[in-house]
């Protein structure tokens, strides 16, 4: 099992008039500090405020009418608990998503918002997939996992699909890895138009399974990740999403914690544009010169911009 | 001497390229909130983060070759310095900035950073216009002011072109009055375009000169407000703007410091962007109810977002 330019291009169809088509950013200050020619995907004003609802809504559009019927169930430590609590409201169903307790209170808020109801479980204990398989049986409704799943695998990789129609050839994308959904996707979209263009996922030093995983040529695991960036807390990396990215990435970057808050800053002061930590980490790579060599053109993914103004003041004043 | 849809067209011609054509904004939530469709036009965007640069380029760039190799001087609280300091950047020149001496470091630091000197007064005691025209007399400099100037009037203008060129027809606009130049450019645009749009100010409530001086029919003084909106900061309209307000603006909708807040919290948790006070006052203004109808289709101006991270944490939480 894989997933192709084509079903990309499918979930683009799908998608089409329910997501948003994000606007891609240029900054000449941006420009001139790496040297280069950037152009900034904007997830974060996607529906939900994350590239996530791209693969949700795939993944849900694509069930029968009687699975959507007997609603849907996810768990996620954030973003994807409200792409899928949203795409099954615009379905005309319900969602019951199961969150880490310490999620950040804003993401819940905006996940009961939606009209789902949330199920939390302890992370730092808890095995999230066995509990969420449980509480899906349990109702009768169908799980669409946060990553690990091909429908949703080509819905996040809509978003890399668009920034290339609309901007041209890239010689390096950029993306966040954390269950590896996103860069799997935009890999699969970005080589499939151009098989020289140079795939680099980025992760928090303190997350670093996928990085691991490809040196040692199998999945590793690694203790639950300590990072301000949560959404990229994954422990090991998915097993179809580390098939795609082990034959399709070109390199993983490692960013630290401070360089993921010189990022968000530097979106704030100087993009204006308001970015949670697993969002800023590609641009974290660049800004902190985490790239051995940085070519002409880049496409970076901003992923998300999840994050309330006290939790913003917080992180970058610890 | 007025200003007309022309001269904004021909504005539009002359900063092409040079100033960004920004996005325009749509959120679902905001829709659903206030029961319009509504249209952010995002000049937190813009060059120097500011929709100030449309007019100073444009003011500028109509300078003579002699005037502009002898350097361009400008007072401003903010914006217009930097917009003044990029513009003669642009036009390979010198700039001289008079700047309050209140004024928020990272402005200080962008007007620093695009080359200008920096000359600062204290304006709750100095006549900046009188400063600024001294300044600028010895130093055999043409002097750009921040808004009374039908050239960078026009120039404000092109950010309303460029929002109605794009979304189409709309029933009302809604702009930031400080010194009247935005509103007075925008109201030349949007009723040249149509005579029937209802065009709304909007001022912090403890700078409301504009509206009393509309109640009134003629200029009124009063004192320096005091208002985190410090980009709308003026004690009387223009002369210029005020005459071309008179004719085009159908009124003015008040705002309070604490509804300026809540609307840059909005922006920044929902809209995932970054916006200065005074370039909040607009989108308050709506979310408050402040108006007394909202017509099905509304354009607003979201006028800037310089704004330091610190500066807006403390702002959010005072």
């Amino acid at each position: 099992m894989t997933v192709t330019l084509d079903d990309v291009r499918e979930a683009a169809e799908r998608i089409k008039g329910v997501a948003h088509r994000t606007p891609v950013l240029r900054s000449r200050t941006l420009d001139e500090l790496v040297g280069a020619t950037v152009f900034l995907k904007c997830e974060n004003f996607q529906r939900v405020g994350a590239f996530k609802f791209r693969g949700a809504y795939n993944a849900a559009s694509r069930l029968s009418p009687e699975q959507v019927a007997k609603g849907i169930a996810a768990y996620s430590s954030g973003n994807h608990a409200q792409a899928i609590a949203l795409a099954a409201r615009e379905l005309g169903t319900t969602a019951v998503i199961l969150m880490p307790e310490d999620t950040p209170k804003s993401k819940m808020d905006a996940v009961a918002g939606y009209g789902a109801e949330i199920v939390t479980y302890d992370r730092y204990t808890g095995d999230r997939t066995a509990i969420g398989e449980a509480l899906a049986a349990e109702r009768g409704m169908a799980l669409i996992p946060p990553y690990d799943h091909p429908h949703v695998i080509a819905g996040q990789g809509t978003a890399a699909l668009e920034l290339i129609e609309e901007v041209g050839e890239l010689d390096a994308l950029l993306g966040p890895v954390g269950g590896g959904g996103l860069i799997a996707g935009s890999a699969t979209a970005a080589k499939g138009l151009r098989t020289g263009i140079c795939m680099i996922g980025v992760e928090p030093e303190a997350g670093d399974d996928t990085k691991r995983s490809l040196e040692a040529g199998r999945r590793v695991s690694i203790p639950v990740p300590r990072t301000i960036a949560d959404g990229q807390a994954a422990d090991i990396p998915g097993e179809l999403t580390f098939s795609i990215n082990q034959r399709l990435l070109d390199g993983i970057a490692l960013v630290t914690d401070d360089e993921i808050r010189d990022a968000m800053r530097f979106a704030f002061e100087r993009l204006k544009i308001v970015v949670e930590p697993s969002g800023a980490t590609a641009l974290a790579a660049l800004l902190a010169g985490r790239l051995d060599r940085v070519p002409p053109r880049v496409g970076l993914i901003i992923s998300g911009g999840n994050i309330g103004a006290e939790r913003f003041a917080e992180l970058l004043n610890p």
